[in-house]
């Protein structure tokens, strides 16, 4: 999706192929399918990354899980790193984006750090008995993320014990639902901000997107954009900024996590606005005048397609562009695993229930869930 | 530009870097800069066309300039070519673009086929004194084209003689404008039409596009595009057609010229339309469902950016930039000539006076014609 963005505007990407460190994630070259000039490597081997940053003005990031030292290296050779490693931390940590967002005094749902599986249960029980145990780094997509609601047992977080010093406990937010400030900011400090979304997350990873957010209050958008803005500047963020908030009440808001790259909550943008999160992102990365990201329909609706049933999407795309001749879809290149993100439907126009059904219906059809 | 629409539909693209036969045009590796895979090898040499083709499900063009027996070539040897020959060579040959529309009952200015200079001055005399004399392939951007009003002498067209056994004489029609119909048509008879746009030439390149055109009555712009969609079906075209035609007067239209591809006149459509023409073309040669392609604005303003006194686009860029964030900047990745198409910036929006300024003024920018 960069690369669609970096074509126009007359960038050259060169991509790192690499496993993300301390996950599973897989890049199985599916950006290197679509940009001529790549590099195989680790993105936690310095010599590698520095390789990378010598064929290049600017790096920049699609995940937060090249290791801090790295970056610092490269920063201190001279390299430009967008967003530094200073921003970047509150986007890999956890605990430390807590820790620096509550001192900035920006609102958090209670949170603890804990070093032990007693400490989770003080924490339990000072939260009103249901927690969300989260390792401080290396989690996406609900992954590194346990729902804890009885006491938990000596011995039970052993496994992330081993990897992390301390766990963050938060209180687990009785939500109404889940919003999206996405915004991007450029070194020169222009900001830019894209309407706000709401999100609805399965399992732990995000589902549907609609944006503006239906019923959000004109007040509550802007207050919620100037935290974004806010935030970016606190932070000193370079390029996109995803801020994801619980809603609690109309009114209510609290930071859930925050991302430093183009997000899966901005992909509406592609079709559904003048600027596009991967189009903002490289302005904004190579200090170049920001774009105006006002939206192009008065609705836009974004469903991912997750891997399912179908090993092959060919069959399921011809039936999905004859049945909706409006709707955009975006395929990654990826091979069909079981609920991995495989591409997204984008619909945008005037009527919001008829465009999430289509788009619905779509990411239905390409996963298998129906068949007509 | 035909990347960026093919990502997003997971279709992989092979390029072959190769100068048009007959023709100066060098495609100097724009297209390989964000394609990962290419071919080099010249479009006129069968064996390497050959070997392109067996790479790929579908051969389709950016240009006309690839033979017509290596493309029959291919056909025989049951290679999937988009347009095919037999359409295509009323794009390639002017000459039997005329026999066919005017067989075919399309309106056509008059026009005469002439084997020596003599024959010039009878079409001329016919005309009643100003004529167009072309030569039936390898024109493009005006050349290949000369404008005729004196009696012309023995062996003053001896160039285009030697390699051509007849030339193309057309009355000089005065227009009082050109349109372009732009349609896409599907292997399996699917037709879609974008709105007729206004389009100006300067010095024989496409200089400004309006879409859709002003001031076009919407039952002229029905025949129009009924038009269109006729000859794609007379001529069996699949992919995107461009039907350039003179406005003599309002509902009085002739056939300029045709190109089998995604075109000039069609660039708004990147940033106007549901659809882009690049993506509709890919979509048409691969035989999927064609999209939808109604405007996303009321108006789409488009002004190519040529080659002008500034040797290299990043400083006009900054300005543009920040000048107008709402403008859209696309540039080819080409080596700046003087004349040369290195780009196009498009507005959209509902004021067109203020559209046509913005981009006239990003253009004029970019070409060094202004600097504030």
């Amino acid at each position: 999706m960069m690369q669609s963005a970096a074509i126009p505007l007359g960038v050259t990407l060169c991509v790192l192929r690499s496993n993300a460190p301390g996950t599973d994630i897989r890049h199985d070259a599916a950006a290197a399918q679509v940009v001529p000039s790549t590099m195989t490597g680790a993105a936690d081997d310095a010599t590698v990354v520095t390789t990378l940053a010598e064929h290049c003005d600017v790096v920049t990031f699609e995940h937060e899980h090249v290791p801090a030292p790295v970056l610092q290296e490269l920063e201190t050779a001279g390299h430009t790193v967008r967003p530094g490693s200073v921003a970047l931390r509150y986007a890999q940590n956890k605990l430390q984006m807590r820790q620096h967002l509550t001192h900035l005094g920006h609102p958090c749902p209670a949170w603890w750090a804990a070093t032990s599986e007693t400490e989770i249960n003080t924490a339990r029980d000072a939260a009103g008995g249901d927690v969300v145990v989260k390792t401080p780094t290396g989690g996406y997509d609900g992954k590194g993320v346990r729902m804890v609601s009885e006491p938990v047992q000596p011995g039970e977080f052993a496994d992330w014990f081993a990897d992390h010093d301390a766990l963050l406990v938060e209180e687990r937010v009785r939500y109404t639902r889940e919003l999206s400030v996405l915004i991007a900011r450029s070194p020169s400090g222009q900001g830019a901000a894209w309407p706000v979304a709401e999100t609805t997350q399965t399992n732990g990873v995000c589902d549907e997107v609609i944006s503006p957010a239906p019923g959000l209050a004109a007040a509550d958008a802007e207050h919620l954009t100037s935290l974004g803005l806010r935030i970016a500047a606190d932070l000193d963020v370079t390029g996109v900024l995803a801020v994801e908030l619980f809603e609690r009440a109309p009114g209510d808001y609290c930071v859930n996590e925050l991302a430093m790259r183009p997000h899966n909550t901005g992909h509406w943008t592609i079709d559904g606005a003048t600027t596009s999160q991967f189009e903002q992102h490289l302005r904004a990365v190579l200090d170049l005048p920001l774009g105006d990201p006002a939206p192009t329909s008065p609705w836009s609706v974004m469903v991912n397609i997750m891997g399912g049933t179908h090993e092959h999407m060919y069959p399921a795309y011809r039936h999905v562009m004859a049945h909706d001749p409006g709707l955009k879809v975006h395929l990654y290149g990826k091979q069909v695993r079981p609920g991995r993100k495989l591409g997204h439907v984008t619909v945008c126009g005037a009527d919001l229930p008829d465009l999430r059904r289509r788009a619905r219906h779509a990411a239905d059809y390409f996963q298998g869930v129906i068949d007509g």
